[in-house]
């Protein structure tokens, strides 16, 4: 059976919402059956808090400062190469079955002729993915359309309407049939009017399991990228109320967070959906219902591994488990993402490797900094290839997994480019310097806000991040520290990605003469006697 | 008659080998003239000082940083924007004549399926330019061959053998009638055996004005990029014997220099040509070429303006002069280029524009500091277009040019990757830590040695670049405050590059719930609420 790697991605899901990474309350039985069964990172960090950046670094294995594409909707440049251009060259076929938020650089690709419809164009406009299904998520009623299987598939199963996505498998319904949209907050206890077999992560495992069965006997990587637990926030029975406002876990917030904030702080605790997520009732409408999302998940997770098994496929599947930002849930006064508290930029990741080489590894936890764009590299390893360490800037996972020795990093990167929001634009000049970077070295977490003061949070003493010592002079030596590890992080080479570290060294560093460029010889005396002690290639 | 430029670039000529910059002994009065008729720009830095990544750099408007190609021989990945790609929208031809050292990313444009055949394919891998005429310089008997039309002219001319280039037009010939090869630096003295009008720089000129000749009825920006005086440092008869050893000015070295050198200079210091140029008959052999090599192009120059006066073009035409790099020519103990003192990174620049609002510049001298990333937005704002900044790193001349008020750049930045130098390769534990970085704010100049001290000279107390003063701590200050500003830079958004700053601006920056994306609102009251004080576009 051939080698194969299932990608399980879920959106929005927070590092603290398994069983198996101490959730009191959650079911996730199948996903930490997985922990059990491969290692679990826990301390893994996306490169950018929010869908697109953070999606282009797990597909690029790249920082977001070197793929450039900085929010959502920000195309990602034709030719930076993903997972299926370091894949494809193995044998391996690159799958997606659901959400990438990959847009298109079309005006690149028209500058350079290719036709977004044939077969190279359709693969760089998808982002390196050969697409089984995409779904990003649910389009509102008004807004932007995409085409949608998953709307087809709703209307063939009796789902009428345009759009089926959003009033059924997104909304409750009243007594009296009305759409109660699962966009607004008060909703979210409401069951989604969809059978749950017809509702979207079930749908999505159908659809992946459809892949698998006719690729049996291929080497693929299949995406399985799961648009829930990302709002809106509803969910169908028997998940809407499988938990209730008692399963929640307390609030992670301070008053002393909004004492005095930082500005980028004050920006954010003054917008809508901060505020909304800061209301006791919001959470306990929202919470259980993205509790039910995560368990609804995890049961299908469960299927998946009974399709693997049943069809014999386990033991040559690498399966992966992770997500891609968090939520903040109203922690920290806070809803959604977009900066780096744990709730938000700290992600699940767990790896089960089938070889035996990782059976001494199993059910263990690394607890050394990991990013997401660690699985790039894992995978082209996983596949026998050698990683191309001038493009991947992240590091292979594999021998953790195996328990070979590893030299952990010193410290993580993640970057937030706030120039689409227009609640936080006061604090920069222009869409160039809305930057934000954050430098964790396993204990000090600081902020860096272009043109502001950094943030820092020492979280060994303030495990919960409610102590911003970036005014703190006692913290000085911290911040010039880590603002040293940022400064070397960011004068890297990140662009010389057209020649490898190996070629330089066996093909391109030697002395110019050895090409027969006699740079510095006065004569052939002295060029004859430079000959005799070396060997001209050209000669 | 349209509007078209000029764009003449010597290669390796200092920017103090012209009569206009102050040399006491050159005859350089067309380019004199130019300078005279337009505006010099004294202080003008290149961003690498060697070939390849200075003309990426020229050609592209970004720094080595940001299009990666560091070296050399070092591919400019494919679909990174350049002249061409920024001009042909706005109905400018952009052609080549002469040398430009691109080396074409194959490897990416087959994975994107671009034929390099094809028309566009063409000028991707020609970085942009439509090619006339390509001569990237002499490649000397038993290298790697490229075919050249330049030896095709010279075969058709009597010049027999399979590379006449090397043996007629870059060699003497003894009485005896043997090869005297210019390679070798005693040789030259000689007069190349070439007549004058067949050798490389008026064979490029006639190859330029048959260009303008055709197109005279077109918009075109035109790359007339000749090969010289770069070495081989030879030059036919008169130019050979037109400057004697009393011509040249005295060398700029100090045994200070030598003195506990910084490990990189140690470095070059040990090196073969360093060494060579550091004896005084090599000087006074090659410099007098050197000399006549920059006065026949000069003679050239002038015959292009004849042209230009003569065909009724010179009122339409923007005349740009520069360089790509210098040339120590033994000064500070070295040969050839690489460094950053300004007899390497500095080069000339005159820009002549036709306009009328130019009259009142004309003759003038702009001391603020200008980088070679500044040609691309000058060339797309002379021809109407609107510079995109978010690709672009330069900032156009054009107000300087036409006397508007412009607020200088505080620091430029010039970078050079050692990874192909063997003599400096235990300097770095690998390719990707080989990184030079000058940041020069027009009087400090701080050397950043990636894994070393930094190098400080002070060029108001040291103008000759004598005193490393980067071990002594009075001057920690002005290391600490380059390197903030080396960091600030090295932070910028290099590669959003598929995204404008307007259209964020304009299209991007808004409330998610303008696009129907109702993220924090409770209820259908909270939601009407938001839309009668708001007007969503999608509603």
């Amino acid at each position: 059976m051939p080698k194969k790697i299932l990608f399980i991605m879920c959106d929005q899901l927070r590092f603290d919402y398994l069983g198996c990474t101490g959730h009191p309350s959650i079911k996730t039985p199948n996903i930490d059956a997985l922990a059990a069964r491969g290692v679990r990172f826990d301390k893994t960090y996306v490169q950018s808090p929010i869908c697109g950046p953070s999606r282009m670094s797990f597909y690029t294995g790249r920082y977001v400062h070197s793929h450039g594409s900085s929010w959502n909707g920000y195309p990602l440049r034709v030719g930076e190469m993903t997972l299926g251009d370091h894949l494809r060259p193995l044998g391996v076929r690159t799958v997606l079955c659901g959400k990438t938020h990959m847009i298109a650089d079309l005006a690149g690709m028209a500058r350079m002729g290719i036709d977004p419809t044939s077969e190279t164009g359709a693969l760089l406009a998808e982002g390196g993915f050969e697409v089984w299904d995409r779904n990003d998520g649910v389009v509102p009623d008004g807004a932007r359309k995409q085409p949608s299987h998953y709307n087809r598939y709703l209307n063939d199963h009796g789902y009428e309407g345009p759009n089926p996505w959003h009033h059924a498998a997104n909304s409750g319904k009243s007594d009296a049939g009305e759409v109660l949209s699962g966009w607004l907050l008060k909703h979210a206890s409401e069951p989604a009017a969809v059978a749950e077999e017809d509702s979207e992560t079930p749908y999505t495992t159908t659809r992946a399991i459809e892949f698998m069965e006719q690729a049996r006997d291929e080497s693929w990587c299949l995406h399985l990228s799961y648009i829930k637990p990302h709002w809106p926030y509803i969910v169908p029975a028997p998940y809407h109320d499988m938990y209730s406002a008692d399963d929640i876990i307390p609030v992670k917030r301070s008053d002393m967070e909004r004492d005095d904030p930082h500005p980028l702080m004050a920006g954010y605790y003054g917008y809508r959906y901060s505020q909304a997520f800061s209301r006791e009732d919001v959470r306990r409408a929202v919470i259980p219902a993205y509790m039910g999302l995560i368990t609804q998940i995890d049961d299908q997770i469960g299927r998946l591994m009974t399709y693997l098994s049943d069809s014999g496929q386990l033991d040559d599947t690498l399966i992966v488990f992770t997500s891609d930002h968090g939520d903040y849930l109203g922690d920290h006064w806070m809803g959604e993402k977009e900066l780096f508290h744990d709730q938000s930029a700290r992600i699940p990741l767990i790896i089960v490797d089938p070889s035996a080489s990782a059976d001494a590894t199993r059910g263990t936890v690394v607890t050394d900094l990991t990013e997401a764009i660690d699985l790039v590299p894992t995978f082209v390893e996983y596949f026998g290839g050698t990683v191309p360490d001038h493009i991947l800037e992240g590091r292979s996972l594999l021998p953790a997994v195996r328990g070979d020795a590893t030299s952990p990093r010193a410290y993580v990167i993640s970057e937030y480019d706030y120039s689409t929001r227009p609640f936080l634009r006061h604090l920069s000049p222009n869409a160039k310097s809305c930057l934000l970077t954050m430098v964790f070295d396993g204990r000090w977490k600081m902020i860096w806000v272009e043109g502001h003061r950094p943030m820092l949070y020492d979280l060994e003493t303030d495990p919960d991040e409610f102590v911003d010592l970036g005014t703190d002079q006692a913290y000085a030596a911290e911040i010039t520290r880590l603002s040293a590890a940022m400064f070397a992080w960011a004068r890297r080479q990140h662009n010389r990605v057209t020649l490898s570290d190996d070629k330089i060294d066996n093909d391109m560093c030697h002395d110019d003469a050895v090409e027969g460029v006699y740079l510095g010889f006065w004569d052939a005396t002295e060029l004859d006697a430079w000959k005799a002690d070396n060997k001209p290639a050209t000669e």
